[in-house]
């Protein structure tokens, strides 16, 4: 980060007062008869409708447009376990983002834990405030039973952006350059460098969405993850294939798909060189990827590539995705994200990439136009479209897969209203 | 409460869309170099300087604007124990005046704890992402170990609102009540209807100002509390005098000021006409109180008369103390809400009602004037002047007491600032 950068962030962050957040009134409160509607004597006739029926919780306050983004600092951004508290502008920071692109409601809440038990009880007992709960920069692999108990023992959407709106991204941008390269998705050889939660939640998607178990080759830092070792947990286990490749060059011999979640510069050219033709590389780290693509590009004429970083084409972005998801589950009060929700987000944005995109989209990113093609497989940030595409189908498979307690909302695109019905 | 005004509570609450509070953005978020300082990589700024020194995080996050509001719902106003998510209602109202009043940012957590210790657990892991806690609605006995645990492990003020805020506006009304009734309050003889939480705070708080605990006659559903009684729990205990007194009858004759946070109609013509000359009634039983003033005016036309209703004069309103309260304590970072800042705040609240009122204040209320008497003993509720009067000397006592972590901030009124100097 340069020094422009890091003075400007912390004057964004400090003034003219400190955070990027506030609470706001939405209905009137000048006169104390407006008062008395908002307090007491007023407010009993919502709480005993509340205590009639839970549901009328949705009718009456602000928990349906509400999303707790919780960590408990163990794994922030890629600084690492620095706690809670330092973790607070990373989860404000999402909470802008949930705001701006979806127009949802974030309390950011940091939790001191002793331990994932500790965190998992704290975050069940306040679940209820919410309408659905992100959680955010949880180490691995302590994140995945968190996920797995919160989702038991809550009634609203537990979704871990850190895995699951990075597989969803993730996954869209390589099927779709996985058509651009005339590539079969049931035939594709993927090389998965990192087995972290990010890895592992990105490849169980890819399953989700066609790719065959046996073509993975997942790799950590003690080379390819294969049924002779005995050094692995049960998550990484679930990635165990029966190969003689040890390396990572063993690997890549062939390979159609490399997605990087390691760290920087750990794909050498001659690597990329073993690569099938019409290559994907999704070097994902970030801010310095496993390949710079001009060296990759250089390299390999014929390649797609992807980064996290916005100053190269193809970021993957997980603003294309957790805004919207939440949003389509929260419209039709989905008690879940489930696989079927995260694979219609997945295709939304797919389709979204395949659309024109409008001049003011184009403006906004100073360049002429986005044509669907090798240096556009996913939308941008700031393509409201998002907004119409990803919410309808989102909520449409949370109905159609039976978790949601409400209908269609009246606003919805018309086409996704027709599909459903 | 009449079926108008529930119906247009109702109304009130779900349109034109539910609730009473949004989040919103108060940074610039329209342009991809916006959202690379909210957000990622920017944010990492602000979170290293937070790891660095965790006081930054007043600096670079809204958690010196922000306030927990926080219950398990097992004492919804006079409603009883209807569970946390019917809470919500109410604790989003408290948000909506926290913000009207002070300026205060709101998060409303609703907490589903089988037990005081999983509720202790639960909000002390959290209690970070705050500046304070505003516990609301908890039942007494309950309360009192939650509050006292939570202030021995929170390095953010605690505050149980039902006590103290009730306690703090009882008491400036009370203590301006014994001055105009020409009674001295080490010599005042006090009965106290009523031994749950609110009550035990307003007694320990009129110690604190002056009231002499052997003057204290305490009831509860028992009769008097007295020192030969074996059912007390410790709180009830400390109450506990040498007295024949048994019935509320016993304990009325010649008593200065009545108390009650018990029932409707419990204080019948015949005993309040017992007390001494020129008497003290606050009959705080809500919507119905102990007495209605006619009644009581009618028997008695020596007597001061308050209650918690807003159609009578002399309203006894938390809403005058914690949003002032807290602004104070948050603008010195204040590690906690002591007894020093509870009596400052009392004589604030009651220096404020011996002040004229502006002409503004009148008209709020159709009235044509405000003056210091029987039938004004304490601001009204939509009196501006609140916010520089309590702040500021709470802000002040927490210097005085050693609890603050700030200076003075500038904006405040400089009489407050030139006494601490």
């Amino acid at each position: 980060m340069s020094q422009d950068l890091k003075t400007a962030a912390l004057e964004y962050h400090e003034k003219p007062r400190p955070g990027k957040l506030s609470v706001e009134i939405t209905k009137p409160t000048q006169t104390s008869r407006d008062l008395s509607l908002a307090y007491s004597p007023g407010v009993a006739e919502p709480v005993r409708e509340i205590a009639k029926d839970p549901e009328n919780a949705y009718r009456y306050t602000g928990k349906g447009n509400l999303v707790g983004v919780i960590s408990d600092g163990s794994a922030i951004l890629g600084l690492g376990n620095l706690g809670p508290l330092p973790s607070k502008p990373v989860m404000e920071g999402k909470g802008v983002l949930f705001k701006r692109f979806a127009g949802i409601d974030v309390f950011d809440i940091e939790v001191d834990s002793e331990s994932p038990q500790a965190f998992i009880d704290t975050v069940s007992r306040i679940a209820d405030t919410f309408g659905g709960i992100n959680l955010e920069d949880i180490k691995a692999p302590e994140c995945f039973e968190v996920e797995r108990a919160l989702k038991e023992q809550c009634s609203v959407p537990i979704f871990h952006d850190d895995q699951h709106g990075t597989a969803i991204v993730t996954a869209a941008g390589m099927l779709n350059a996985l058509d651009l390269q005339g590539k079969k998705v049931e035939d594709a050889k993927v090389v998965c460098m990192g087995a972290g939660a990010a890895a592992i939640a990105c490849m169980k998607l890819l399953i989700s969405c066609g790719i065959k178990s046996e073509n993975i080759f997942m790799l950590d830092s003690k080379g390819v993850i294969h049924s002779g070792r005995d050094n692995l947990n049960q998550y990484k286990a679930m990635f165990a294939i029966d190969t003689d490749a040890r390396t990572l060059d063993d690997a890549m011999e062939g390979a159609d798909v490399f997605l990087g979640v390691s760290g920087p510069d750990l794909l050498p050219v001659e690597t990329l060189k073993k690569m099938a033709p019409n290559p994907i590389v999704f070097a994902c780290s970030n801010p310095d990827p496993e390949i710079k693509p001009e060296v990759a590009l250089t390299a390999r004429d014929d390649l797609i590539m992807a980064t996290g970083r916005s100053d190269y084409p193809n970021q993957v972005n997980n603003v294309l995705g957790f805004p919207f998801i939440f949003r389509g589950a929260l419209d039709v009060r989905a008690s879940a994200i489930n696989e079927e929700m995260k694979v219609a987000a997945v295709n939304a944005i797919r389709d979204l990439a395949k659309e024109p995109v409008p001049q003011e989209i184009c403006e906004a990113y100073n360049v002429e136009s986005f044509e669907f093609g090798k240096e556009y497989i996913l939308p941008k940030p700031m393509d409201v479209r998002l907004l119409e595409f990803v919410p309808a189908a989102v909520a449409r498979a949370a109905i159609d897969s039976g978790v949601a307690r409400h209908g269609y909302p009246a606003h919805y695109p018309l086409k996704a209203l027709e599909d459903v019905q």
